[in-house]
């Protein structure tokens, strides 16, 4: 018998706002594509110089048929200031265009919700998610254009068996699982 | 007879708070040394990829005997989320450590008094001063490491006539041609 | 029907002589990987600046067992001084680890024998060769190295029809494919 | 009585062959005017990457009046390929156009003459020379644009005591004391 690698199943985003998109996403609806999430603050020096760039890089290499980019504001420090609005005049002078998504506060911690479901360890954090809706990189810091660019075209090109096609039970059933899962990552406050 | 061009007396700044320094700045008690403003906003991309950098460069490069830095946050857009709580947190991301004057913002315009009485056309803006109090240089956009280095040493190195020695007389009168200057490039709203 | 986008079946490279490897290496040995070759010439600075190492990031973000990665001297000016004993000390100093070949001069024109084959515009150039043995890229100039690895791990997921599986037969019709389709993209002096 | 740094007399150059120069120069002509050199190897990939361009940016940024920039061949490897020819087409390729002095080979050692003279530890090596003809700095490895541009602009608005002035009987004291200090540094071969 062979052995598999399992994945786990990513936490559906939690999210306060959802900015550059007529309609909130969700992992849900966009299970059968690649899903790239850079985890970002605004005012984190390595993400303004090194994330945005490359997500931004990400959204033009890739077509939004096979890969959905999302920016993710994770706020767990400055917050008086990392406010909606801040965001959005940042989002307007860097001249971002794919999807942001504001992780929703946590009342009890000074990291987001979102945040603390995928265990991130701060920002910049790129997260890949592949067709079935697993995570298959949850990384902390930064990672260069080529490496990137093989590992979002390595899963574009995975096929996804038959009994993984999405339905509303198996839906209901990774949500499920997303938020027992959370535990298992230890992401609960 | 000789033809001696005339650098305009800078205008003093006008500025609501002060941070990173224990007393408020003029550079009225800055006459005898060459002084460096960089004016920036915190959302400015030019600003934070290349201004700040270069900015931070001339503070390590040339010692505080002979070169005053000042970073000056002349805020003329997103006024409701560039305050002076998020330049501070900015301020302690990218590990700033020159003094930061806040741009006294203007009670009919959007671009704030300093910027209008130097006549600024944006941000970022590099200004050298003279140790006369003169304005050398008022460069909208991006200029060469070497090339900025090579100025400011250049003014660092210039002798000042004895008669330019600063007074109070001399100082009230620079003032009150700041004052008056300030008609001369069209900056009052 | 549908209709096939046909591509060029590759030339085989034409070498004096190969460094950093045991072996002389053929396209028709490598059928059934996805191979690279970067055509530069120790004295371009494009090459130097960007080329070199972008070629080095690839050899060092896929595998050996997926990509094969060829570095090809295509010396058209300045022959006498681009020799294989400067290329060998340009290695050493570059520290370029993956193979290289010595594209064999032409006795009728300044352009090597593969450059003119592969009807190259100059160096640098991209040129990759998908498992089939044929061309899907021959890029002169810069590329991104997102879009590269792109391209490559592209490449690297596609799987080869049975009825291309690799077989002497085959590889001799692919020879003769080369040398005849080299007259159709005029390479031939 | 105070105390002087005394800076040691730069040594002539020893050079086989010159470039981009009409006639051969010389430190004892260029007295009076601040001299750059870039020791460099056309092989060696720091020169390449970072101390052509920036001996390039000192020569756009000067002008030929103030500072005198030169190139200097200092060959201690690969001496079979790195020819006066093959550095002529270096030349041409990465478009230098400041004076190249070619470092005369050694007849005992693999260190070229004027680079022992001056005790470098390698290539690149960047040498300041005052308007009185002294070695201001001797730097081996990479400076900052801002920094060199700084030092540079110091020695350009030195002024010369009149006691220095350039002379025949100074100039041949100096070229006497360059050859007795040579021993200082422990150059002969």
């Amino acid at each position: 018998m062979s052995t598999l690698i399992e994945y786990p199943i990513a936490p559906e985003l939690e999210v306060s706002e959802w900015i550059n998109t007529a309609e909130p996403l969700s992992l849900l609806k966009m299970k059968g594509s690649v899903v790239v999430i850079h985890a970002f603050q605004m005012l984190c020096p390595g993400c303004v110089s090194h994330g945005i760039p490359q997500t931004k890089m990400i959204a033009s290499t890739f077509s939004e048929n096979e890969v959905n980019v999302i920016g993710l504001h994770t706020v767990f420090e400055h917050h008086a200031v990392m406010t909606a609005d801040a965001l959005k005049a940042f989002i307007h002078e860097y001249r971002i265009t794919f999807p942001i998504a504001i992780d929703k506060p946590s009342p009890t911690a000074s990291t987001p919700r979102t945040m603390q479901r995928y265990n991130m360890k701060g920002t910049p954090t790129l997260i890949l998610i592949d067709k079935q809706g697993r995570v298959r990189l949850n990384h902390f810091g930064r990672l260069g254009d080529m490496h990137v660019g093989k590992m979002i075209s390595d899963l574009v090109s995975e096929t996804v068996p038959s009994s993984e096609i999405n339905t509303g039970q198996q839906d209901k059933h990774r949500l499920d699982k997303a938020e027992s899962n959370c535990n298992d990552i230890g992401c609960h406050t």
